[in-house]
């Protein structure tokens, strides 16, 4: 994609990604090169060291300042993320100027579908911090039964973030039996017991990439997160074998120059032919970098190529109502035409 | 201000005070009285068991349905809040259908502006239970000195949280020295020394409305969140005694019928006689409720007039550059005509 030289920008993500730097609360103008990253006084210092090549102004009211900045430029056009700007903040921000403002919907986000080095990098020491949490809320629930998803996923939270040093990707979904046959479970006062279900997906943040991962074990006092896992019950089994299966496959034969929907379909294909199709109820996967979610889509109508150094999850799932739910989830990278996870 | 009875809303908050439930993905369609609440399948059965007299639509594409709503009804005017639709949404809203959309900002947010009895009940019960999360707080800081702000702000989330009973109200701000000089500071790796100043601003949520108060203590192993302190800096003292006065007075002279700008200038009056004006950098409250911040504003240019049953917060502060703040920050009530502390 060509670069743009004329743009505004305000997504927190995006705006980081282009000039090294972003707050929560800023615009960036980028006119034929010359860049202004407006923000307020909370933020000067840091603005004024972190972004790249950028005019920082401090300002009370952004778009007042955006205004400014365009109406002393010559800029004839600027193109903008129409999901980046409320109603009310582009009409503000539009209203009696004489520029024309192009759409160019995710010009930005677009760009981060292929990774660098360095991104790959984050992104795998954010995983590798990932697995010592679960590896320690792991330890944590062996020695801990009875107790609630809200205080188990309270736990989830401290094991992840190591006590608060890392922040996390999102809320851990931490879910038990039933409550883990909705893909996005919340915490219950449901406890948890020998030989009961639990699904956790967490993340956590590394220099602010990403990491996702989602397990499904079975409980007893030597609860590990391991691929390979043991339940009492045999349709806890049966699916958890299904699942594992079809993530498995799909990473194995994930290509570059497939279609994404073709990742979809190896895994949907599995789980299909096994009889439970209807409760694969979401896609297989999604992007992961500064966004938990973001470029590339691994869903069944996704005609995009997949190339080398993209970075997304695969994460089949069967989702049996009122009974449980079972979901494993990498994030994977793909180097030398082949997926590796990371 | 008059009831609207065609809307389209879609603010998680607002969705929730108007129906009585809401989650992360909805829209909430009133067209002359009759209520639509168009989601996807994840949160069907409890959309249908807690939203009040709403038709519940299950939908992947919430726009899209309700486009198809609006299309089979005799709409031929919808009110709406322009800054709660990106562009991108607004237009895929709007495009082609032939009904006229009258801006109205805020039109729900405005209404809570004035809370109900059972209202002011959950945000008493809520700065109680916050109550008790800085008095757990206060126990834990006595045992442990030499922590640092990043391990201190998670522990601020364990005890204001009761390890994750209670949703937080936001992300806890935990400042020492001079990081207290940053009205909204990040937690760094500074560490918890005897005689220290710390800020602590958390807040929490009981049935979804939030509490906010901030404290500004000396650290020694007897250290309280009570609202005298004892700092062994002289500077310190005199700082933090003028924005108690500041505080203290605002809430005893705020009556009904003041505009929201006299109470500001009340507790501005106090630190710039004291020659401390340029450091006080924001405004006196804001209104707390379902969301942290909503109306009324605290601030030197609202006219607005203070009623009786008004929730906000009254919180000036005092911050030297490179030294340290001070903010005080109690959540009220305007009741029979006064403040009262909640």
């Amino acid at each position: 994609m060509k670069e743009l030289s004329n743009y505004i920008l305000q997504n927190e993500n995006s705006v980081y990604y282009e000039v090294g730097y972003s707050c929560d609360n800023e615009i960036v103008l980028n006119l034929s090169g010359d860049k202004f990253f407006i923000t307020d006084a909370r933020y000067e210092i840091e603005a004024k060291l972190f972004t790249k090549d950028c005019e920082v102004i401090i300002s009370k009211d952004l778009i007042k300042s955006a205004r400014k900045v365009l109406k002393n430029s010559k800029i004839k056009t600027l193109h903008f993320d129409p999901s980046d700007f409320t109603l009310y903040s582009f009409e503000r921000l539009t209203n009696n100027l004489n520029i024309k403002f192009k759409r160019k919907p995710n010009f930005s986000k677009l760009k981060r579908i292929i990774k660098t080095k360095d991104e790959i990098k984050l992104i795998s020491k954010a995983m590798q911090i990932g697995r010592d949490g679960f590896n320690r809320f792991a330890s944590f629930l062996q020695d801990n039964h009875s107790k609630n998803e809200k205080f188990l996923q309270f736990k989830a939270k401290e094991m992840m973030s190591d006590s608060g040093k890392y922040d996390l990707s999102f809320d851990p979904i931490v879910a038990i039996n039933q409550n883990s046959a909705k893909p996005h479970a919340l915490p219950t006062k449901t406890k948890l017991h020998q030989d009961d279900l639990i699904l956790v997906d967490a993340g956590v943040k590394y220099k602010r990439y990403c990491s996702d991962r989602t397990c499904t074990s079975s409980y007893s006092k030597d609860i590990n997160f391991k691929r390979e896992q043991k339940f009492s019950k045999k349709e806890q089994q049966k699916v958890y074998d299904i699942v594992l299966k079809a993530q498995e496959k799909a990473i194995s034969k994930a290509r570059v120059g497939m279609k994404a929907s073709k990742i979809d379909k190896i895994a949907r294909d599995v789980i299909e032919k096994a009889g439970y199709g209807k409760y694969f109820v979401h896609s297989t996967g999604h992007g992961v970098g500064l966004d938990i979610h973001e470029y590339p889509n691994i869903n069944s109508k996704n005609d995009l190529i997949i190339e080398d150094n993209m970075v997304f999850t695969v994460e089949p799932g069967i989702y049996l109502p009122e009974k449980f739910g079972v979901r494993i989830e990498d994030t994977i990278v793909m180097q030398n035409g082949k997926a590796v996870i990371l």
